[in-house]
């Protein structure tokens, strides 16, 4: 029995875009979907009913890496799992903690066996395998799991790539043989999502994604994406699996993107991504608007009463001015972060409805191609 | 005609405490009441919604000082006043900024015209006048402003304390006279409130209380309170100037206070009070529950299931767990001031709320007893 269900609901006719339906034991979610990051189970300064009430979002995900070292899986599995630790209602998805342990923490060892790193903590020696891994998951209760993959950095030789790709591949069965077995014993539905690796190359791409679906997963990921290569190699490489990947199954984007590239993905095929961008950005002063970027402390804000986004309705600009929002940025206030991530979250969720609706009324294309045509007006 | 004004709805038969309703060009405000602080224009970490919204707040404070460093009041002025500034509702009351100049501010010269400078952020050089400080408080656009004065270090000689106390009554006068010239001028209702002075010496209170009563303002406040002088002693400064003062206008005693000194202040005729205690101890990790104070980092709420305070129904007891509190504030989330300064407000609101009923029902003698009572099982 499959863990989520997907449910192809509308095709564009020239991309290879879809509308779906991803039904999850926390609720359905409409596809193509963006999801906010809750790294340490949280997304940083939005409580639930900003999040679920407010912002409508359907489904999060959270870093497994941040919260195995704090406050610990076994601690949350015991307070009931992630979705009741955080007062979270609706479907979570969590990465392997694999991404975290190649970026983050110090002294890493990679053998066959999975990775031996250091937490950035507290420098506390631990070790993820692809069984471990799953059962970290599986105790915070996760809806939509990751299997362990390896991220090699950017640029990588293509012999490295290669075996990175093919652990990838093994420890992927790995987790999959054992998360079925898991799954026999562990009350409600989570499925396990494997990650096509292989860098920058279309070859090792491919074959990664044709060895996974031998595994007759729920959805695929596509991780490795957004680690410092040119954005036209990320969109050729999302190409190269998606032409392998099974139509009948969500396809995960991993980590991206900026917002005028949430189009470009989706029209390769993408179904579901993720990024800090909103998030990182808000607080660090950056403010996505539908006429572009906004830098916030900029002078040219300083008595300007105009919201941030003159088109936007979020909380945030229907109740505030740039002048506001910059003397809050510029004296250090809470608030500043609190009402420029909600805006920025709405940003993103605004333009995945608009390509979604795109999808559903077969403009997609048109849609596409406007997005495009904004892209190099502002160059 | 009087800028703000106060009806008395009910007093306690046996103590001064009395119940009021204080009307103002935003909003009638129930007293006794407690303003949280919006010391740069914003309670940090609450948005006009959680304040006006979900807790209720019919007044807050706002620090003159910092708003003249940055962003100023001209451009708060031009913005259309700190209401709009902030987008908020309500009634606001600003202090004069003295009494951030005496501890915030390096270098400062008192003189009999006022009080010079440097910017705590920047080292400019300013002067306060009795003038200039109510010509600024105008420009945010106050409801209820405060007269210059000067507020001594404790402890102080007598002979200083006299000295200040003296200079503070001048300087009322000067600010009384000009606020009535600007009001003939000015659109709108803005009150200006002058400060009984006179550290924890009650005869240079009664003095200072009976030349400011000359003055017929709408309403007094008493200050150089909570400034590290035992709570005995602010408490005999607050009986001392309120002999003196009229019945029929509000008290603002400055700057107080602990949850469980509010009710002694209510019953002592004071209407209005302010504090950061609440908001600064939310974000340091303290939270204010009916069943005392709760250290959120302490070890024993680490898998704590219950909600901050078990009888509280704030958005964040009713939905997150002390465990997940304590999770958040030692990973320095956002979120954990958020949601603790919610909880920390809402708390101070419910005891000025429950003190209110009791005045109306006339049983705040009982109250009171409990509340003492209380203090002592504490001990």
């Amino acid at each position: 029995m499959s863990q989520v269900f997907f449910e192809v609901v509308a095709q564009c006719p020239q991309t290879r875009a879809r509308a779906g339906l991803l039904h999850t034991a926390h609720g359905t979610i409409g596809t193509p979907v963006f999801m906010p990051v809750g790294t340490q189970a949280t997304v940083k300064g939005l409580s639930e009913r900003d999040l679920a009430g407010e912002l409508g979002v359907e489904i999060l995900l959270a870093n497994t890496y941040h919260l195995f070292i704090r406050p610990g899986h076994e601690l949350i599995r015991r307070m009931g799992g992630l979705h009741r630790f955080m007062s979270w209602p609706n479907a979570i998805l969590t990465d392997s903690g694999g991404f975290q342990v190649f970026s983050l923490s110090g002294l890493r060892k990679i053998t066959d066996q999975g990775v031996e790193f250091r937490s950035h903590l507290d420098g506390d020696l631990h070790v993820f395998t692809p069984q471990s891994t799953v059962d970290v998951q599986l105790a915070l209760g996760s809806d939509i799991l990751m299997a362990l993959d390896e991220c090699p950095p950017y640029p990588v030789s293509h012999a490295y790539a290669r075996e990175a790709m093919e652990r990838t591949v093994r420890w992927a069965c790995e987790a999959d043989r054992h998360h079925r077995r898991q799954m026999e014993e562990v009350l409600g539905r989570h499925a396990l999502f494997p990650v096509v690796q292989g860098s920058v190359f279309p070859d090792l791409r491919r074959r990664c994604a044709a060895a996974l679906v031998d595994l007759g997963s729920d959805g695929y990921a596509i991780g490795g994406l957004a680690v410092g290569e040119p954005r036209v190699l990320s969109l050729e490489m999302v190409e190269a699996a998606e032409e392998i990947l099974p139509r009948d199954r969500p396809r995960y984007a991993m980590g991206v993107g900026m917002p005028e590239e949430l189009a470009e993905y989706v029209s390769r095929g993408v179904d579901m991504m993720d990024c800090v961008l909103p998030s990182r950005n808000a607080r660090n002063g950056y403010l996505f608007t539908s006429a572009g970027r906004l830098i916030i402390k900029h002078a040219r804000y300083k008595e300007d009463g105009r919201p941030p986004d003159e088109r936007c309705r979020c909380y945030t600009c229907t109740r505030y001015s740039r002048a506001y929002l910059r003397h809050l940025f510029l004296s250090g206030e809470i608030l500043y972060a609190v009402l420029a991530t909600r805006h920025n979250v709405r940003r993103y969720l605004d333009i995945m409805q608009e390509i979604r609706q795109a999808i559903m009324s077969g403009l997609f294309p048109e849609y596409l191609r406007s997005v495009r045509a904004a892209c190099v007006d502002a160059e």
